[in-house]
C-alpha cells in the first residue's frame, strides 16, 4: 500500500473538511457519480493538496462551476501492455490523461523480453513523477518460450526481487497456463514467489477442469474472456474479470449479458493492447462509452472502470471521489458520450478541453536505448537452398493473428528459393538482434501482397528480434540494417530506399517520440505499404505477430520455422 | 498477506482439480452458495489438504453425501472484541465455530488496557493452531481516557511494531474522533502509523461535515451505525459498514432498507460485542438468519458474513467455496434458518451436528494470568464525609449503558454518607487495580435496587480497574477482595460471604472455563443478584460500564467522579 498521508497536511485536510478553512479548490454545481451507493446527484467537491477533502457544501480558494456537468473518478485500466502503444509512460500520460485515464495497471511484458529487470525498472522509473498513476506486475513468462532467442530472462529470484517495489501489485499474467497444468518446475516456483501478493491470469479458451485447476493454482483474473459462457464459468470460480476492450481484441459486447449490479464488482475494464492509432481516439472512456451504448447503468460502467479496479489491486485511496480520497476526478459532459472535459490528478488541474496543462520529459539512458546488436550480414545470408519445389509456409489469415500452415510452391532460381510477387509466396527473415549472433531464421509467407521492397521491424512478439518480409534479399538486407541503425523500429524499403520509418529506440520497441509525431510516421509508413503493393491492414502488426511461436499454426523466429501445435522447429521442406 | 501456498502439495492440488488424482474429501450432491455469481445450484467439491481444489464432479478417497443441503464459505465476524465474550480463543473456536465462524477480526482493546502490547501479544499467541483464523486489528485508543488509571499505554512505537504482525491487518477503531477532528497530536501520529494499512473507524452518531472530516483523515469503515439515514451518509462518503448485531446494539434491522444487490459489497456483519449467553445460541449464523427473516436475498446475507468482509481486509483465498480457497465450509440445512450441521476448517471437518472434532488447550503465563494488585484496605478508606445532604449521583438508565447525573438526597450516619436501600441510592467504588496505588474513587449510584450485599468486577470499562457496587461498607471491602484473591472475576457476597463468583484470571477480563462453565456460574451470579434484591438484568454488565468515562453523563473511575460532557473530574456534593 502506498497511500500514506502527508501528516504535515492532514490536520488541514480535517479544517476543510469541517468547513473551517476554505478548500483549495472547490467544484460547484456538480452532479457526483457516487461509486458506492450508484447514485447520481448533486453536489460540490472540495479538494486540498492531493485529496479529496469534503463532498458537500464548501467554500474554495478557487471555484469553478460546473454547470451541472457530471464527476467520476479518474479512470483506471486495470491491464495495460504500455509497449504496445509504443510511448514512453510519459507521453502515455500525454495521450491518455485528457482522456480521463488517472491510473494504469502495467504489465511490462515486451521490454522485459528484451531487457528483463533493467526494463522493467526503466519503465518504474519513466513513470514517476507524471500525471499517471502507473502500477505494475512483474511478467511471470519471459521468456515465453525456448523457441527464439530472448533479449533477457526474468529469473525466479528477479522476479521475487522486482516484487518489492512499491509500485508492483502482482506477479503479472501466467500466459504458461500448460506449464502451471502439467506442474512444470520453473512455473511453479514463480507461483510460489507470487502466492503472497497474487497472480493475474491469463486463461485464453481455457474451460471445465483445466480452467479449474489453473485457478486452483493461485490465478485470480482473467483479461482473454471472449464469450459469454466463458466468462460466465469464470465468474463462477472466482475470477476477477477484466472485459478487454483493446485494439485487436475487443470482449465487452459478448461478456456485457453477463454483467448485473449484483455481480458487476468482479469485473474490470482493460485495454490490454492497444496502439497508437486508437489511443488518438480515446483510452477508458471509449470503453465507457461503449458500455453505456449497450445499455450498461453509467454508474456501473464507472465502477468497472474505477473502484472495481482499485479494490481489485487493493489501491487505496484510487477509484472514487470521497472523503480522504486522491483528488483523482474527471468532469464529464454527461452520461451517454463520457466526454471528458477536465481532468485533475491528485489535486492538479491537468487537462482541460483536451488542452494539456503539464508536461513531461522522456528519459532513458544509453543501456536502453542501445538494444539492437546484429552482426553484420549480407544477402548471401539470406539464401534458401531450393530442395524442393514445395515449402512450408505460413498463411495469413485476414483480420487474425492466427496464421495457417500450408505447404505452398515456391519459385527456384539458380537452386535457390526466391520471394514469387506473382504467387505472393514471400521470403520472411528473423534476425537476432540482442546478442549478434548472426542467427536468421528464414521461412515463406503467403498473404502480404508486396510486389516490391521490403518490410522490417523489431517489434516481434514474444522476444523483439527482428523481422522482415520481402521481394528481394537485398531490400530485406536494407530494411533491416535500418532498423539496426536506428536502434529499433519499423521500415518500409524499395529499392534500397527508405520510403518510411518509424524509430523505436527505447528497448527497440518503444519510440521517444509524441503520439502525433508516431501517428504521423505510423501514416507515412501505412502509404509506404500500400506503394509496394500490401494487400494487409495494419502490415507491421500482423509482421510482428508472425514470430510468435505460441500461437498456431505456423511461425518464424532467429532459430527457424515453428510449427506451434508441436511446440517444435521444423524444416522448410518436411 | 498471509495465504502462501504449499508448493508441496500445489501440484497435487492441481492434478486433483483436473480429476487426474483423487481429492481427500469431495462434499456430493450439494446445493452451492456461490459469493461471486450469486447464483444458488448443485456442485459436488473436492478438496485437498487446506485448500478447495475443483467445483464440479469429482471423486474422493472419501465423500460425502449430503443430499441437497447447502454449502456456504465459512462465516467471518468482521469486528469482535474477544474480551466480551469472556472466553480465550480456543474456548471462543469452541463456541462459535460449530456455528459455522471460522474466522474473526479480533480488536483486542480490552485487554491493551490492561496489559499493553503484552495483551495482544498474548492474544496473537493463544490464536495459534486453533481451527478459527483469528486476525487482529491494533488498538489505537489505549488508554481511551485520562480520567481512569489504565494498565497499560499503546504507544504510537508500540502501534506500529504490532502493525507488523502477519495476523494483525489494520489499526483499531479510532475512537477518538473528538481528537481526530480537533487535530491532537497523538491520535495524528497514530493515524501516520495505520494509514499505510488502513483504519478503523468508529464514529457512534458522527454526520454531516464532522463525519466527512473524519473519514478524509483516513478512517475506512464503521460498525456503530445504528439509522438508516446514518448509514446512507456513510455508505456515500465511502465507509464500508459493518453491520453490527451484537448482546447489547443491534442496528441490521435499522439499516437493512438501504442494502441492495448493487452496493451491499459494502456492508459486512460483525458483533462488535457479544457475551457468553448469547454465544450459546450462536454466531454469525444467528445474524444471517435474521437477515433472511427480514428479506434479504440468501445469497447477499452470506456475502455480507463471508466474501465481503475477506475482501475488505484483503484476507487472499478467505470467504468463497472456489478453487484455491481455504476450504472453510459450512454445510447447512436449508437457507431459511442457517441451521448448521457441519463445518469444515482448512478442509479438516472439525464440527459435525454441533459435536465438536477437535480439542483445545488454554495457555496464559503468570503474566498475563496475574495482573490484579490492590493495596490492602479496610472499609475506613471507603468513608465519604457527608459534606452535604444531597449528593451528586450516577442514575442508571433502563436497559441502557447511558446513565443520567442526578443530585439525591443521601443518607447520613455519624456524619458519613451510606447506603440507603430505602431510596436505592448505594454506594459505589472503583478500585485501582493495575499498581497497587490504593486509589479509590466514590460516589453513589441509583437504579441498581440491591438490599443487602455487594456486587464487585474486575470487568470495568475501558481500563478494568475493580467495580463495585454495595449496601454495607464491610461487603464491599469483602467482594473486592474476592475479585482480588481470583485474580480478577465477578463476585457477588452477602455478610461477607461469597455467593456466586465467576473468575476471569486472564488479564482479569477473561475466563480460562469452557463456555458451558462460565453459563453455569453467569446463572448462579444473576440468582445471587435476585436475591440481593437487585432489580436490574445484567447488573455485571451494567456495573462494568459505570466506570466508563467517555459515555454520557456521570461515571465513577479509580480518579474520582467524571462529568463525561466536561469531560473532568467533579466533586461529589458539587
Amino acid at each position: 500500500m502506498i497511500d500514506c498521508t502527508d501528516m504535515n497536511s492532514l490536520r488541514e485536510r480535517i479544517a476543510v473538511a469541517r468547513g473551517e478553512k476554505k478548500a483549495d479548490i472547490v467544484l460547484k454545481n456538480a452532479q457526483l457519480v457516487n461509486v458506492f451507493s450508484g447514485e447520481i446527484y448533486p453536489a460540490d467537491v472540495a479538494l486540498h493538496k492531493e485529496h479529496v477533502a469534503g463532498i458537500g457544501d464548501y467554500q474554495g480558494e478557487e471555484e469553478i462551476d460546473l454547470n451541472g456537468r457530471y464527476i467520476a473518478p479518474g479512470f483506471i485500466d486495470s491491464h495495460l501492455h504500455i509497449e504496445s502503444t509504443m510511448l514512453t509512460p510519459g507521453e502515455l500520460a500525454r495521450a491518455v490523461v485528457p482522456h480521463g485515464t488517472t491510473t494504469v495497471i502495467c504489465d511490462p511484458h515486451e521490454i522485459a523480453n528484451v531487457l528483463g529487470a533493467k526494463g522493467v525498472r526503466y519503465l518504474l522509473d519513466a513513470s514517476k513523477n507524471i500525471p499517471l498513476d502507473c502500477y505494475f506486475t512483474v511478467p511471470s513468462c519471459v521468456p515465453a518460450s525456448d523457441l527464439e532467442t530472448p533479449g533477457a530472462r526474468l529469473s525466479t529470484e528477479l522476479v521475487a526481487s522486482l516484487l518489492k517495489n512499491e509500485r508492483v501489485l502482482k506477479l503479472g499474467e501466467m500466459m504458461n497456463y500448460p506449464g502451471v497444468l502439467s506442474g512444470k518446475k520453473d512455473v511453479i516456483d514463480k507461483i510460489e514467489a507470487g502466492c503472497g501478493v497474487g497472480i493475474e491470469g491469463h486463461a485464453p479458451g481455457l474451460r471445465g477442469k483445466d480452467l479449474i485447476a489453473y485457478i486452483a493454482a493461485g490465478m485470480t483474473s482473467d483479461h482473454e474472456t471472449v464469450s459469454l459462457e466463458e466468462a460466465r464459468e469464470k465468474l463462477k470460480a472466482g475470477m476477477q474479470i477484466l472485459v478487454r476492450e483493446g485494439s485487436s481484441a475487443k470482449n465487452l459486447e459478448a461478456i456485457l449479458p453477463l454483467i448485473t449490479p449484483a455481480n458487476s464488482r468482479f469485473f474490470c475494464f482493460c485495454t490490454d493492447d492497444i496502439y497508437p492509432d486508437d489511443l488518438a481516439a480515446g483510452h477508458m472512456n471509449v470503453i465507457i462509452r461503449k458500455a453505456v451504448s449497450l445499455n450498461l447503468d453509467p454508474a456501473v460502467a464507472v465502477q468497472m472502470a474505477t473502484i472495481n479496479s482499485a479494490r481489485y489491486y487493493g489501491l487505496m485511496g484510487y477509484g472514487a471521489v470521497a472523503p480522504g480520497y486522491f483528488a483523482d476526478i474527471n468532469v464529464v459532459s454527461n452520461l451517454e458520450d463520457f466526454n471528458v472535459e477536465m481532468v485533475f490528478k491528485k489535486g492538479k488541474l491537468v487537462s482541460q478541453r483536451k488542452r494539456l496543462e503539464f508536461e513531461v520529459k522522456s528519459r532513458a539512458n544509453k543501456e536502453i536505448r542501445e538494444t539492437v546488436k546484429v552482426k553484420a550480414f549480407e544477402p548471401d545470408a539470406l539464401v534458401i537452398e531450393a530442395r524442393s519445389d514445395y515449402a512450408r509456409t505460413i498463411e495469413l489469415v485476414a483480420g487474425q493473428i492466427l496464421t495457417k500452415s500450408i505447404v505452398a510452391p515456391v519459385k527456384a532460381q539458380k537452386g535457390q528459393v526466391v520471394s514469387d510477387p506473382g504467387s505472393d509466396v514471400l521470403k520472411l527473415a528473423a534476425v537476432e538482434r540482442h546478442r549478434a549472433s548472426g542467427r536468421i531464421g528464414l521461412g515463406m509467407v503467403k498473404g502480404f501482397g508486396l510486389k516490391k521492397g521490403a518490410l522490417a521491424t523489431s517489434v516481434a512478439h514474444d522476444s523483439h528480434n527482428i523481422i522482415c518480409v520481402g521481394v528481394d534479399d537485398e531490400d530485406i538486407v536494407a530494411a533491416v540494417r535500418r532498423v539496426v541503425q536506428l536502434g529499433g523500429g519499423m521500415v518500409a524499403v524499395r529499392g534500397g530506399l527508405v520510403l518510411a520509418e518509424l524509430p523505436l529506440p527505447i528497448a527497440g520497441i518503444i519510440s521517444d517520440e509524441t503520439l502525433k509525431d508516431i501517428l504521423e510516421k505510423l501514416k507515412k509508413l501505412s502509404k509506404a505499404c500500400d506503394d509496394l503493393g500490401c494487400r494487409v491492414e495494419h502490415a507491421f502488426g500482423i509482421l510482428s505477430f508472425l514470430s510468435l511461436p505460441v500461437i498456431p499454426e505456423l511461425r518464424l523466429t532467429d532459430k527457424g520455422l515453428v510449427d506451434v501445435e508441436k511446440s517444435k522447429i521444423v524444416d522448410l521442406f518436411e
